[in-house]
């Protein structure tokens, strides 16, 4: 670890602020968010080091993208999740002197995060030039029950004097300090968050209103803060022109020895200008209504909720510390960052830094879902329904791109295509059978037949419509998927590649499968939703011709799987001759340069292996992946994950161990030297699969579970617990044994090494 | 023809003025030019549906190109050539009434263009509001012989009056009218003609001075008016925030029925900026020295130059008036366009529109270029040293995009890659193969050795070395050149296109053989050469193994080429539900869907049948030419003129003539609706291959002229001169006969279907 400030002691993170090594990176370490919102985890009278950055999940504006050279059916508008004004400001003064934890002289200075809260808790004493004595601690939270709710609790003891103190505490507008000038993704207008256009005072509530210059939405930023032993208290305002903020300045009495509180309760809330206002003086309420509860109340809800939560959700790894902490940290900040009320999603970066722009990709079903089915499957639906509030920009995208159905964007906030670069963009088709795949096996684990109705169902048929369509009948071959990218981002419009052929061959065979299922079960709502569809029986023929008549492409003469019809005709990347220090090649080599070679970004074929394990034999499998892994590069963080699960399955135990390691370190290691701008959000699920379908092999085949353990050396035991089809089984992996146990549900089979068990309730 | 005001008779093309119609469209018919500059045929006076535009070639301005996501070694600089400052414009008034051909009381308004002279005369009688009645008439030229001027005569005769004339000449920076804000091709902020930072008047000359922004380019825009019966004379100048023009306002005394002349000389000079400032009073003397020469004495010139010109270069037809004005029209604009002294070129719309921002393409070497090797060798010779002045930016490219020797940009004026979409751009790494045939078809048209061996022999080598490290040897296929784009822009990064390989293969083998040749001939010559360029025996070897072993994809099951390795296993478009309006496909459909079906865009294999005919057994050129035409949109004005040929030779005689006739009047008979916007340079050279390579069946293999005639019924006869070997021969086509006839030079045998024949002067 290279961040030797930090300090991880089971539960809790513990940062040493007494010096600021590392302190962009702590950012994001400690950010906190419960999915609707989130911040970075900046001190509350701030840094000059520091990437402040606060975030409502889907809170975006959008700009028109300039191309080089633009063609028809180009992504037209960039979208970009917003830096909000900041709430968390508080500044603390005596006679005048400001705390500033770059000048002040500052003694015992850390904070805390407890993974078992959320919480931080920082602490320090502070002696001012004139010799006062201070202790300060602040609390803060973002409430998991009250999606709009952040609250943070600041006690100041005086240990040498009784007097006042003055507290300055508001909305802040921040200045963007982490522009790269060079970097496209990143406007060069951006220079401030997302502006103030009003802000006011309601007694003691203060207001900032906020609204974005083209997508139409508007945001309110509240505080209320409430504080002990009031002497006087005042309203400041910065001008318009600058950086526009709002205080209020307070006066507190002090006395020696006692400690004196002011909790800070911060209030985000967004919808569309024109109802926003509407809503505001309901909203207004809201807020005071949750500011009657004092700080406790908070904290309390949120033992209550992560209590909860851990029962489910925790990894217990006995053998190695660092990385039960990397795991759980992990897991945490999935929790964290989740959008849970189906209009919202999970960025790439979650609410921890302005990275991929907020965007939702595939990462979300492929990486993130299968941690939320088996944990949390309600958070899975939401999630899904999320893909079903956007299926309607789904048709409209498929019809520009001259095909039925729907297209599900690669990029995307508000569901429109928000790709730039469509070869690595738009041409990653994939996405509609990966959305698919994860609505399958939510089904398969919940049996929530409800959903397909209300939603699934209709997203199945209309991504899969559009794949019929898209699909060409090649006499001889079959049908084949021409002129697509797979997940594999370094060979681009590609024909056949097998990722994308299985993937879909595997979701029409699901849609065929069901509507077969409701002939059987239930020949009424099979006709209704025949109907209501305007499903044809000639259509379902057609699905079911498609995937039964699927091209894969073999090479017979090398043995192998081609990951499409070219790669193993073109040449081997030249590994010996690439210096390390030009790696990743994208950033070194022109795109036309990869694209030539067989050289591979992330795991594609080998995702195939372990999303449709049935699709290949154990040879195919070993054959394959030696191949393929050798003309891997994992220069996507989504990569290494995917082959440590297949490597462990294939018995290669320490590049298996290896691959683990590198992903569950990604973030609280900062392995990649970019934790500052923001975790890896796919990369922390990769963690959570690679315990779960590395470690214990789990598969799940036609609706069954299946587990094929295998315990590295490196660990003495591993637990963890499934939801499945309304069982709670608890799995215990030790090196030579696999215990599980039902903890709550009817009896269940499930199969080990191949062998059927039934598990039974205890008691 | 649709525009019916324009009128052809033989050589001269008569504008008729009395209506507007088709205003902005004789702008282009009407443009002169002379390859170092070229102006629109605007009227002297302007006019509301101008869109004026002066040129001069390869004087350009560099912006940095915005990408909506950039990657690694994409093309930095968007290249623009800029619109100059506007010398031609001459204002007439009376009593203060000023001409303008939109308000004015005018008769008899017409304008005709001579071939023969490339001269433009107009004329017309002005009635004042007042009852003066004017006769008015002017002529235009720019020098062919004296490449920085441009001349024009104005005479006045009055009729009813004897009195005073005002005439305000100078130069104007225009603002521009032909803006699409959609096109972003075109920079939003370019309002304006290049700006003038300068402008004085010395004594009767009047000089403007221009610069651009990053180029480091500066412009000298100089005029003298030198006229009659002077009363007073005094300058003018306009507020540069605005307009920023100067003009010479003089009063004349006409006497009535006497003709009184104004003649104006205009000077255009660009360098360096650095450089220029130093020139500048090298240059105004110059130009002093031109001014001392009449009028009459330009006019002579230029009938000079054009007589000599249409003795080699004119092609007769017998049998149809339009089509022999067509060619004509044709070839007088490409002697116009080209770049004559090494350091430029000849743009995709000449001198004559802004269209795809001046730059040079393949369109030089693969269209232009082999009707200046038959016709005026010396002018390819040019063309092919602009080449080699950019060949240091072509290693640069090649380095940059890790890969040895040189590789020509896509589309440059300066010599950088300025494609902002590498697919259709950087991609289409055929450019330097393109280049190389033009060399080697040149070398042993003019058997120039000392061009190969100062110029040609690095270009050859260095473009070769890129090839032979991008070729990628790949067991059981052979070298195999992977992720290109061919000519076909329908397809992009493909796999093996062919064009390309057999265009490489024709190169390496093309290099080898020179160098076999200078061994055989020239020891010394040939061990300095190879020392010079570090060439080792082992690396001819490499360059003969490839091209030995080049793979060519055969589809065996088809009895077809393959157009790359995965062309032929694409669906075919949907051409029969494809609505006539959504052509040309790349403006209704997404490049991905265009590139995943068989659909060309624009002749590819058929092409390498013309260039490289050896390669193909007829049977070969039948079947390939049968399958591909069909699927072949020509939604690219280079495609029709190859079809055309190649379908000559099979003996498709309406086809061809079809082909041919949508090429050879493509700008005269405005057949795409976008004449107004420029001249399509490569169609126009296309036209010319029409005729000497389809209807005359001409191909030069190893260095001998074949000829396989055969004259569509539509023609009597078409005559045409080839210059080969030092020779000119004058070829006459009629239906069932060809008369070869060796106008100079020593005899020489040609195969006239097959059968050896030797010319021999006859006296």
């Amino acid at each position: 670890m290279n961040m030797n400030n930090l300090n991880i002691n089971n539960w809790i993170i513990k940062h040493n602020l007494e010096t600021l090594d590392y302190y962009s990176e702590s950012e994001t370490i400690f950010a906190q968010a419960n999915g609707y919102f989130g911040t970075r985890g900046t001190l509350e009278e701030g840094c000059s080091q520091e990437i402040e950055g606060t975030f409502v999940n889907a809170f975006y504006d959008t700009e028109e993208i300039v191309y080089g050279e633009a063609a028809y059916g180009y992504a037209k508008n960039r979208q970009t999740q917003l830096l909000v004004p900041n709430s968390k400001t508080i500044y603390i003064s005596i006679d005048g002197e400001v705390l500033d934890v770059e000048k002040s002289i500052i003694e015992n200075h850390s904070r805390e995060l407890d993974l078992k809260t959320g919480i931080i808790n920082r602490s320090l004493k502070w002696r001012t030039n004139t010799g006062k004595e201070v202790l300060i601690n602040t609390e803060r939270l973002i409430s998991m029950e009250y999606e709009n709710l952040m609250a943070i609790n600041l006690s100041l003891k005086p240990l040498n004097f009784s007097g006042e103190i003055n507290i300055k505490s508001g909305i802040k507008r921040d200045k963007l300090n982490d522009i790269d000038e060079n970097d496209p993704r990143v406007s060069g207008e951006l220079k401030y968050s997302l502006n103030i256009y009003d802000k006011y005072c309601e007694k003691d509530l203060i207001i900032a209103k906020s609204k974005t210059n083209n997508s139409n939405l508007g945001l309110i930023t509240s505080i209320i803060n409430k504080v002990d032993n009031v002497i006087d208290r005042e309203i400041e305002k910065s001008d318009e022109s600058t950086d526009n903020n709002i205080y209020e300045s307070i006066n507190i009495k002090v006395v020696e020895n006692e400690v004196c509180n002011l909790t800070k309760y911060c209030y985000y809330y967004f919808d569309k200008q024109d109802r926003l206002e509407n809503e505001i003086d309901h909203k207004i309420k809201d807020f005071r209504e949750l500011c009657k509860n004092n700080y406790g109340y908070y904290k309390e809800s949120q033992e209550k909720y992560y209590n909860k939560f851990w029962e489910n959700s925790d990894i217990v790894i006995d053998g190695d510390n660092e990385i039960q902490a990397a795991i759980r940290f992990n897991i945490f900040h999935l929790i964290q960052s989740v959008g849970k009320n189906g209009k919202t999603n999970i960025a790439a970066k979650g609410l921890t830094g302005d990275g991929y722009e907020g965007h939702y990709f595939w990462d979300t079903e492929t990486y993130v879902i299968p941690h939320f089915i088996y944990t949390n499957p309600d958070i899975a639906k939401k999630l899904l329904e999320y893909r079903y509030s956007i299926l309607s920009k789904a048709k409209d995208r498929a019809k520009e791109m001259s095909y039925k159905g729907a297209l599900y964007p690669w990029r995307t906030i508000c569901g429109e295509e928000s790709s730039a670069y469509y070869p690595a963009g738009t041409a990653q088709i994939h996405i509609n059978a990966d959305i698919m795949y994860s609505i399958k096996k939510y089904y398969e684990v919940t049996e929530d037949l409800e959903f397909m109705i209300s939603k699934g169902f209709e997203m199945l048929l209309e991504t899969s419509r559009f794949y019929a369509d898209y699909s060409d009948y090649i006499e001889g071959r079959g049908y084949c998927i021409n002129g697509v990218t797979g997940p594999d981002e370094y060979c681009a419009l590609v024909n056949n590649n097998t990722y994308t052929n299985m993937m879909v061959r595997y979701q029409l065979k699901f849609l065929v499968d069901f509507i077969e299922s409701l002939k059987a079960n239930d020949k009424k709502l099979y006709n209704d939703i025949l109907s209501k569809f305007n499903v044809k029986i000639k259509e379902i023929k057609l699905f079911e011709d498609i995937y039964k008549n699927m091209y894969i492409h073999y090479d017979e003469e090398k043995g192998l799987i081609g990951q499409d019809d070219a790669f193993l005709n073109k040449k081997v990347w030249d590994f010996k001759n690439t210096p390390k220090e030009n790696y990743p090649l994208l950033l070194n080599y022109h795109p036309m340069v990869i694209y030539k070679h067989q050289v591979i970004k992330q795991a594609d074929l080998i995702l195939s292996m372990l999303l449709i394990p049935e699709n290949f034999t154990y040879e195919e499998k070993k054959a394959n992946f030696d191949y393929y892994e050798k003309v891997t590069t994992h220069d996507s963080s989504l990569s290494e994950c995917i082959h440590g699960i297949i490597a462990n399955e294939l018995g290669y135990e320490d590049m298996s161990y290896k691959f683990f390691e590198n992903t569950v370190k990604t973030d609280l290691y900062d392995l990649h030297n970019n934790v500052k701008n923001g975790v890896h959000i796919a990369s922390m699920a990769g963690s959570w699969q690679c315990i779960v379908f590395g470690f214990g092999g789990m598969r799940q085949i036609d609706g069954v579970l299946h587990f094929n353990p295998r315990l590295c050396d490196k660990f003495n035991k591993i637990e963890f617990k499934i939801r499945f089809k309304g069982r709670v089984i608890k799995v215990s992996i030790e090196r030579d044994k696999t215990d599980y146990q039902l903890v709550s549900g009817k009896n269940i089979t499930i199969v080990n090494n191949g062998e059927v068990i039934e598990l039974v309730k205890l008691f």
